[in-house]
């Protein structure tokens, strides 16, 4: 496995190429592009470009629309449900967040269902479009069927994340964003690349019993909800995860469960589909909406400097506050450029070839 | 130890004397009460009765005022502020809960930070109001520092709840009532009463090692996230647990992280408190807010029977639906009445002795 180093000013314009070329407007191939790079700038590089060619290949199955008209179809003055027009979840998500941070400009909060949607990259992008005006921000979304409930063999919710962003005053926002599994798919990818064992708790075989075997998922495994075993409370992570499903798709009318169509084009959504498409939801509250926003601001600050001095156990590992190395990353990585493994920038230079773009 | 049991209206009567006897007025002695038992009559025997003690103990510390005046201090049409004036938990946050639905209503949502409070009990009591009124509820609460954050070996939060709740159609509501941590503290004191170990994963040490004694917490350890340690997730129980604080203390206004005053009375608050009690955050969401609610209630349906189908990994135990083993419970018990240790029946008997009340 080699690493080759891209400068983002690179990566982001092949990629906006690569969404004209499926017949996106500049304005959404700019920003469908925006949202990638963030990942791969953040360090979460499961969900940067090395998914393009993923998104592609939806689309030549014509499951996105690179067109979308995406409407408001139901609202009041806090709440909406946005139909995507089975657009790329990356132009859907933003435009929904946009929506919220208007509703919450005049309301104090605005809460969005998305139906119709595909795949919307990291939470945290649209979370941290929330905090940029002084808001809290929320974003989940539903997923691929790939985890399993407690006490069940099937696989019936995605890895369905949660993401909260706040505010702070001279620290980064803080802001959670993490799968509702324990382990993410792009954790058991890299193992299966580097031939090594998962640890017990990651996943399960077929027939429910733990596995360390890093395919076990593509052998009819699953994967198992935060908390991994009853005892250790993943029925915690499951109701965490069915809470997201709910929210996203039964809430706006996308499909729920096992029935939320799967990423890989190469896997047909079930029949007798109970929505349409993947659904997220939104939501954007004004801080101001509940106190003064530099009163808020320096709390966190003050909230952020406790965790950070809290006790650790090997003075060598502080306590980590969430979102301060995905900030580090995207810091570090602005200067010298994001590596992708060379198994991406193939996959990348033959749809180039294919759309008659120029090579990475 | 030995169980009693007791006739629900009975425990209730009682319930109520004992907060008319700390001088609530009727009204909030007969919602107090109907907080507590409904956590017993669900099967959540640590929020019941058997913290009534523990609120009478807190009020003659003066740490709780029976007559508060609890009121609005910052609105938008759909967030507040609520100032608890040092109240009942178990009062001021179904009085949030209403504003919160009243919002709602006319918003489409209604989100509710509450300070300077005391414990509110069970969060699904809260969240299962807005049920009633065809919306989704929301409820987290801080409570006393009892988590220690990933690498650090501190107490620094709450074992923090999650509740969500929604309504279905023919099946009871779906509610996640959870504590951010792998085992909640009710779970270790009843390994303490038996004499045995607990799992590993669920507490550590003073110096952040796994232990299995079950005391281990009050020699100085800590309650682990949900998670248990880094390589199953625990970042992703701290990211949770500390989002609850955050958005029920930093800003509404109350004491968070560590200096979240305790619940037991022989325990100080920590000087230079950063605000006012404990906190809360409640929210409620119209359903028609994001499409008709008969169409909500039928996909909630089908969505729970789909689950329960999921394929067991074991004949004889299927999926479990939050919130239905606790309705199970509430039929059995309001039926076959409220079993209580003895050891909680003797501290409720000498509360009664105290106010000079009929003993149970």
């Amino acid at each position: 496995m080699e690493f080759y180093t891209f400068e983002e000013t690179k990566l982001r314009s092949f990629t906006e190429q690569v969404f004209q070329s499926m017949g996106c407007s500049e304005e959404h191939a700019v920003l469908a592009a925006d949202v990638l790079i963030k990942a791969d700038l953040r360090g979460i590089d499961s969900h940067g470009v090395a998914r393009l060619t993923g998104y592609v290949r939806l689309w030549e199955k014509g499951r996105i629309n690179a067109n979308p008209n995406i409407r408001i179809v139901h609202e009041t003055p806090s709440t909406a449900t946005i139909d995507g027009d089975a657009g790329l979840g990356l132009v859907v998500a933003p435009f929904a967040m946009k929506v919220a941070i208007e509703k919450a400009k005049n309301a104090g909060s605005g809460w969005i269902a998305v139906k119709n949607s595909n795949h919307f990259g990291i939470a945290g992008y649209h979370a941290l479009m929330a905090v940029e005006q002084d808001m809290i921000g929320f974003a989940v979304t539903n997923a691929s069927p790939l985890v399993a409930p407690t006490f069940s063999t099937e696989r019936m919710l995605g890895t369905n994340p949660i993401c909260y962003a706040f505010p702070a005053g001279k620290y980064p926002p803080f802001i959670t964003d993490m799968a509702t599994s324990t382990a993410a798919n792009g954790k058991l990818e890299i193992a299966q690349r580097k031939g090594t064992e998962v640890p017990t708790g990651w996943i399960q075989d077929q027939n429910g019993n733990d596995t360390i075997d890093p395919h076990g998922l593509k052998q009819g495994g699953s994967l198992l909800p935060l908390g991994s075993d009853r005892e250790h409370g993943s029925h915690k992570g499951f109701g965490l995860s069915a809470t997201v499903d709910i929210l996203s798709a039964v809430l706006s009318g996308a499909s729920y469960g096992p029935w939320a169509p799967p990423f890989v084009a190469f896997m047909e959504p079930l029949a007798n589909q109970p929505g349409q498409g993947l659904g997220h939801f939104l939501g954007a509250m004004r801080v101001d909406g509940f106190r003064p926003v530099e009163e808020f601001k320096s709390h966190m600050d003050n909230w952020i400097e406790r965790f950070k001095n809290a006790k650790p156990i090997d003075e060598s590992q502080k306590v980590i506050i969430p979102g301060e190395p995905e900030l580090q990353a995207e810091r570090e990585r602005k200067v010298n450029g994001i590596p992708l493994i060379d198994a991406v920038v193939k996959d990348l230079n033959e749809v180039a070839a294919k759309f008659n773009i120029d090579k990475l």
